[in-house]
């Protein structure tokens, strides 16, 4: 049985959006559906969304980006994750995710699915975290049917995409705590569920009770998003047991939900030199069976905090070129703080650059177009043209702001080269 | 006969300052001996420059990072650019270049030598193109000894390195016109001298006259930077005939200015698709026998204008993986308007994650080892030390501001996955 046969809302979904999708990807329907049914792509969408835009994911389709947002226990500001939130969709994010561990979560998360048409993710089990460190007890006195009422309560209301740490086994933990890692474990939720296991000396409910996670989140076709609770949070740790241990696990499972008529999406590193880039994506892609891989960075180094939306750009674009589907930015801010509205903007925009630099190198038709109208802009000094096909038209107006009369840039002037060559003449 | 026994400016710098150097780089004498005799290293430094540092450019030395500053038409401030200065040194660049075309030439470039104990680079026909063009004359009208004659003042003035467009053919430059590139030369100086050529049919005078130049620059051992006219400014046109045509023009000058003991790097493109990066890079040293390499970018796409320093980044780190030795920053101004202050200490930034993303890939032991001391920082939450080891302590220490009595980040707060597991016992 295909997928969508076996999931009621994905099949609606495609009845009433599939051609305006189609459309927008430059894709034939037939591709969509073969890669829907390949578990290559997934198509996002809870129809409890309101004013939801569904969007698809998984190469061919364009690459896409995602913002994380959200308060922390230092940092607590509804309206500020709202001005967050514009900001994102101004920069032209894809999806955002919505992080909060402090203040008032389902609000927080009922605004956001509010604000925002793209697709919403979360991370359940910050939820559960929260009401257990607010009140002083241990992460491990969790009961497994809080993690399970929150995903319900959380597809209930509309988010599109859950990030769920189902991969990480106990031993997968074990391996990670054992091998003296230099960073240990650097997942926010795989630390938790780690201590949860080791405390309990107990599986993971959330591969223990895997079917039970399937039967909650079908009928809203939300897509799980396969959390990396091991991946390197170092480079030194990038490629160790525990990693591949959680990937094989991940590809086990994204098989198995998709014959359950639920998508899956796959988490990827991480923190990895620049070298292992290319053979950790191919890798994960083949032992994942080409599901959609949604990547944080891969960061290539470890001590660039203030430019980490660079070093995540860097391994970000060499993703995309080996087969990464979806980039989860990296903002200015990480490591350091959480990310402020500018930091917000950083993000989305690095995450952009490094999509188009993959795009391109894999010989996209819509990123070579886009080059195309650019460069001939440029070569007529066509400066509205230029903003036209910049990945950010507004901060090329504002940096021409003192000039904007002028036909050649500041930085060249009478220089201009395309300006000293216009009339020669080869014989 | 070896080159410092054909040069006895650079013979008085090995002799007085190379021990030092080694030291800085982590090299043996002999190592570096070994590399001015091949080609494949140069140390820069010109007696005249007062207060100079030599410095050593060439893998296995660390890749250093350089600054464009320098006014234009359009903006032109001697007071702005000496703050550029200090910006750029403090950001933590190796070198800078004065590119100057606007106001007192020879004044600002003095200043900057007084400012400046790194090696200072310039690109001597922009002070001929600026006495022809402000007169309103075609740079078609340029005397090749006035040319030769800016390069001697340089010289003499205590510039440590020139751009100079040797290899820059007529036949390459008509290669660069004829083939129908989307955006031609893009190079100023590059554009320039085609101009020159084609409208007095005549072959450059740089070329031509290869040797007069060789005896001017000896003298001060000013290291050759030899320019990529013809660098491709749009990612279509990466790899042609015109540009492959220069760099073995590159090749062929280098090995032989060598024999006459002047020091050479190669400067290299420009705009190219990421997948191409490694082959451009590694046909680019075969060519040029090794000789020290010099790239602006590699800017993997054309459509990120505020963020090509980014873009930038991307192809400077795969650059230096492939074995890149020197990169020239670009900044969020790049193909907009000139840098200002803040944009000078993007640029430095980025260029330097670059280097440091690619020297981790290299596995080099001075970047594992600073991996090394910020992972230990970070398991220890000891932000000091993370500080201490971070690209930019001083951003760190701003974005830590407040909360900086905080034990953990204010992006995770409690949530933080250090914590979480620092008293876990794995039986």
């Amino acid at each position: 049985m295909v997928i969508w046969e076996n999931n009621k809302a994905l099949e609606q979904i495609l009845q009433s959006e599939l051609s305006k999708l189609t459309q927008e990807e430059g894709l034939e329907p037939e591709r969509v559906y073969e890669g829907l049914d390949q578990g290559s792509m997934v198509v996002l969408g809870n129809p409890s969304h309101p004013h939801l835009r569904p969007l698809i994911i998984g190469q061919p389709a364009r690459v896409k980006v995602n913002a994380n947002l959200g308060t922390s226990p230092l940092n607590n500001c509804l309206n500020t994750e709202m001005d967050k939130v514009a900001a994102a969709l101004a920069a032209g994010t894809d999806t955002i995710m919505d992080l909060s561990t402090a203040g008032d979560l389902d609000a927080i998360r009922q605004k956001m699915l509010e604000a925002c048409p793209l697709p919403v993710g979360t991370v359940p089990i910050y939820a559960v975290g929260k009401s257990l460190l607010d009140s002083e007890r241990d992460v491990a006195a969790m009961k497994a049917d809080e993690l399970f009422d929150e995903i319900a309560k959380q597809c209930r209301q509309g988010v599109d995409f859950i990030t769920v740490h189902c991969g990480l086994s106990k031993r997968g933990a074990e391996l990670a705590l054992e091998q003296n890692r230099v960073l240990g474990i650097v997942s926010r939720g795989g630390s938790m569920l780690a201590r949860w296991m080791v405390e309990n000396n107990q599986e993971n409910p959330l591969l223990a009770d895997f079917d039970r996670l399937l039967a909650i989140v079908k009928p809203y076709n939300v897509t799980l998003s396969l959390g990396d609770g091991l991946r390197p949070g170092a480079c030194a740790d990038a490629g160790d047991a525990a990693q591949w241990e959680e990937v094989i696990n991940l590809g086990q499972l994204a098989k198995y939900a998709h014959t359950r008529g639920v998508q899956c999406m796959i988490e990827g590193p991480g923190h990895m030199p620049l070298n292992l880039v290319q053979g950790q994506i191919q890798g994960i892609k083949r032992l994942t069976n080409n599901a959609p891989l949604y990547v944080l960075g891969p960061l290539v180094c470890d001590s660039t905090p203030g430019y980490d939306h660079i070093a995540g750009a860097i391994g970000g674009a060499i993703g995309v070129l080996n087969g990464v589907d979806f980039l989860c930015y990296l903002t200015p801010a990480e490591h350091l703080t959480l990310p402020d509205v500018e930091d917000v903007r950083a993000g989305v925009m690095a995450s952009r650059v490094a999509a188009h630099a993959g795009e391109l190198a894999l010989g996209r038709q819509r990123a070579l177009a886009r080059e195309a109208r650019m460069n001939h802009a440029r070569k007529n000094l066509d400066w509205e043209g230029m903003a036209k096909e910049a990945v950010d038209p507004e901060l090329l107006q504002k940096r021409r702001q003192s000039h904007k009369n002028e036909e050649v840039c500041a930085m060249c002037g009478k220089f201009c080269s395309v300006k000293m060559l216009r009339d020669i003449k080869i014989n």
